[in-house]
């Protein structure tokens, strides 16, 4: 399906939200929506949730999940659990955030929740990339195993009713110059509206630059070199393993093959 | 060298010795390397640092240390400095390893600072695993991330002097029952003797059980599937680059072509 898409895909603008667990993403992401909707944008949200092994239970999660746009049809929400294979599960959110694209949303949030390779995909297929931290710098710098900080085009500092906010808010300002840095309060709403809007004032600088195409390309590219990677280790893992493999490693146990000839004939084989 | 060397290999014990940093590590493996020639047993040591950059720091390091047995020709040390390309030290390590074996050496210490791949491609190599740790088994979990101490087949508690050796040595006895904890102080040599010991008694007993070589086997196994796919690895990664890559680039970027067709395309290519 998405590769049939693909042709019609790129109207979108796709906004990246992710960062550590409990810094409050699902509550930003719905004061995020209802800013898009008080606006008068359609906006379609994929949520990511790589610790969920359930379709059953991401289905029971987008009806608990923005009771308040449940019944308005400019609001879509599709949460996504985890596949059975390595990068299956950010192959089939790209797959959603594509079918949803061609499907004429304008905007598509992509909510992760901040576990390492999935982030830095959604961060490469984000055309503004929010990252959300809670107060704690240092505890968002250790969770920042994948690095997607210091990619962020926008830093959330959520919960900023608690000590420690500001500090933050100045640690990242000081880490990332020219990025905004927003604090916000999802729980009550404040600040969302302005975190909106410096999603709009990215998008609308990245715009007025050129840049949206060169760095579309970039994350495609991105893509592709990783499916050619994946593909080869799938192949690779797929010859070693039956009768073939077994017979050469018979013949290296024996020492009568060593182990980098093996490999060369397993991978010629 | 290695391939040519690898029918005459597998006569030798080969000893891992890993642990986190600061553990003692090298001191202790001094103290292996008398107790061994004290039995009369020639001993080779090749010696893994992935954070030296330098073969010359290397040759350097080899002067250093061991000087105890600076002119003992029952005893040979090389140290290995990194290469630059990935697991090419393991590879490195490895065929030295097989050069000493071949050559006759009956006892080789192979030891690694504890830097993750390297130790876990050194632990599949050895016939017996020392892990080494000082007192603090909490950091010694935190340092663990290659999960090294789970396939450890002799535990050493260095640094027994200090607070809470105890405690750690209690705590690895319980956590892997069957495995032995031997406690150390390698700057004085107590408990070094009892640790040779027990490197002795696990070869003794895997050889009673006759499991040494399905032991090797697995090992080899290992090794030989890696290659295939560092192999392919790098066959893929020479793919993804050049002009008929970017030629496949440029039909995505123009969403002509999709990134799964493209990767496919590229594959084959």
């Amino acid at each position: 399906v998405a590769a049939a898409v693909f042709p019609d895909t790129g109207r979108a603008w796709v906004v990246g939200v992710t960062g550590p667990p409990g810094a409050g993403k699902s509550t930003l992401v719905d004061g995020l929506v209802a800013c898009a909707r008080a606006g008068g944008a359609r906006i379609a949200v994929v949520a990511v949730d790589p610790s969920s092994p359930l379709t059953g239970g991401a289905l029971l999660g987008d009806r608990v999940r923005m009771q308040g746009h449940a019944t308005d049809p400019g609001v879509f929400v599709r949460s996504m659990a985890t596949r059975g294979y390595p990068g299956g599960l950010a192959r089939a959110t790209r797959g959603a955030v594509r079918v949803l694209d061609a499907a004429g949303w304008p905007w598509i949030v992509v909510e992760t929740v901040g576990a390492g390779q999935v982030d830095v995909d959604v961060a490469g297929a984000a055309d503004t990339l929010v990252v959300v931290v809670a107060p704690g710098w240092g505890d968002a710098l250790q969770a920042d195993k994948a690095g997607v900080l210091e990619v962020a085009d926008v830093h959330a500092v959520n919960k900023a009713d608690r000590p420690g906010a500001d500090e933050t808010a100045r640690d990242l300002a000081a880490a990332r110059p020219g990025v905004e840095v927003v604090k916000t309060v999802a729980t009550t709403g404040e600040g969302v509206a302005a975190l909106w809007d410096a999603v709009a004032r990215h998008r609308a600088r990245l715009t007025a630059a050129g840049e949206v195409e060169a760095r579309r390309a970039a994350g495609l590219a991105h893509e592709v070199r990783a499916l050619v990677e994946q593909d080869a280790l799938a192949r690779a893992r797929a010859r070693t393993g039956g009768p073939a493999f077994d017979a050469v490693l018979e013949e290296v146990a024996a020492r009568r093959l060593d182990p980098l000839a093996a490999a060369m004939r397993v991978s010629a084989g």
